[in-house]
């Protein structure tokens, strides 16, 4: 059961995708790390959010630092920087939920990424004693900043081997106003990656922004 | 544009989502062939489908001859027998649209299928003279069986390299009552057969059936 009183670190925070989480993590009463690989670049960050929220309720720090104190760590750094950022965490990651929202999708050219998924790539480069779960790749960072108080109409499938692990992280979601839904095993993640491409590709061909994926036919 | 003075094959007919398909675009107005490797076995599907259609509209035939006379061919074959049925079709399919709705996952293991995708696969096959479509991949047959004046309830993602062949069988798509959206070129049908994976992995951890896709975030 995911509490309130945890701490998320938000791995590479600093972009649109980290500050939006954690403006809604915050809002709803968590205490949220925006990590970086320079301090200062997190420090600023969580500045300006916590003007946006009008409290202190989020803190700028060094990736390694932030990892190490949080209770559940979110990875959203670009794609280039997956692996190195990752490598870099070991120690401080282990034992603890560490959710890969990564989508190795180029915005200009989308194409579905190579297998393994990013997340599956997280698994073995952290090792069997922290828990991956592949979530919020395809949210829409736009939508995710506007009014932070309504929910998003996008669903999100989560991925993971560790199905207690994953209900966590659907938690986690809906205190964000995401509906999340377990959607199989860890190397199910490479099609959430890929729905990156066809909804950038829906955006390109009928000249919208917004398009997102829901699941129907299920009340839960 | 898709008239219903057009003729459509579905080839590999016999199956529940052929047969659904089928019946829908019958009752639409369409001349509908249902092909088979045999013909006695398509016979006896196309007489069954006109009796619950309480007209004559649909015809059974071998594989080759539906396809010969088709203006748009549908297949919908088991995994298995894709690349047989395709490589014994390849003169018969030249210069039309072949629409391509498998998807490699297994029901009891759902995993994602490796690339390329069963369409790309197909266009390999058939050669650059054929307009190879992907769509109807995650329909579930329970669904569109059941009663067909009713709209269904998901959302169809065409994947084509060739935009107007997309669009014919989007048009295709709503004769069935079904609401389709252009989802970029023919590599992302990849992510789309991967779907089916996940429709399967939501069923079976949520206990239902009738798990499907549906795109929001735009009016078309």
């Amino acid at each position: 059961m995911v509490e309130n009183n945890h701490i998320i670190a938000i791995l590479g925070g600093t972009g649109k995708e980290g500050s939006a989480l954690a403006l809604r993590w915050a809002s709803a009463g968590f205490t949220v790390i925006i990590g970086s690989r320079k301090v200062e670049k997190a420090q600023a960050t969580a500045a300006e959010l916590n003007k946006q929220l009008d409290k202190k309720k989020i803190i700028g720090m060094e990736n390694g630092s932030a990892a190490k104190q949080a209770d559940i760590c979110v990875l959203t750094v670009v794609q280039e920087a997956h692996r190195l950022v990752l490598e870099s965490l070991i120690d401080e990651l282990q034992g603890k939920i560490l959710v890969d929202a990564t989508a190795r999708v180029d915005f200009r050219d989308p194409r579905p990424p190579e297998s393994p998924s990013a997340a599956r790539t997280a698994q073995t480069i952290l090792g069997s004693k922290v828990k991956v779960v592949a979530a919020f790749q395809n949210i829409p960072a736009n939508s995710l900043k506007k009014d932070i108080s309504l929910p998003i109409n996008s669903d999100v499938l989560v991925c993971a081997d560790d199905i207690s692990a994953a209900q966590q992280v659907i938690q986690l979601g809906q205190a964000a106003g995401l509906r999340g839904y377990y959607a199989g095993g860890l190397d199910n993640a490479i099609v959430v990656e890929g729905l990156t491409s066809i909804l950038i590709s829906i955006n390109k061909y009928y000249k919208i922004k917004t398009a997102s994926i829901s699941i129907s036919g299920l009340e839960v």
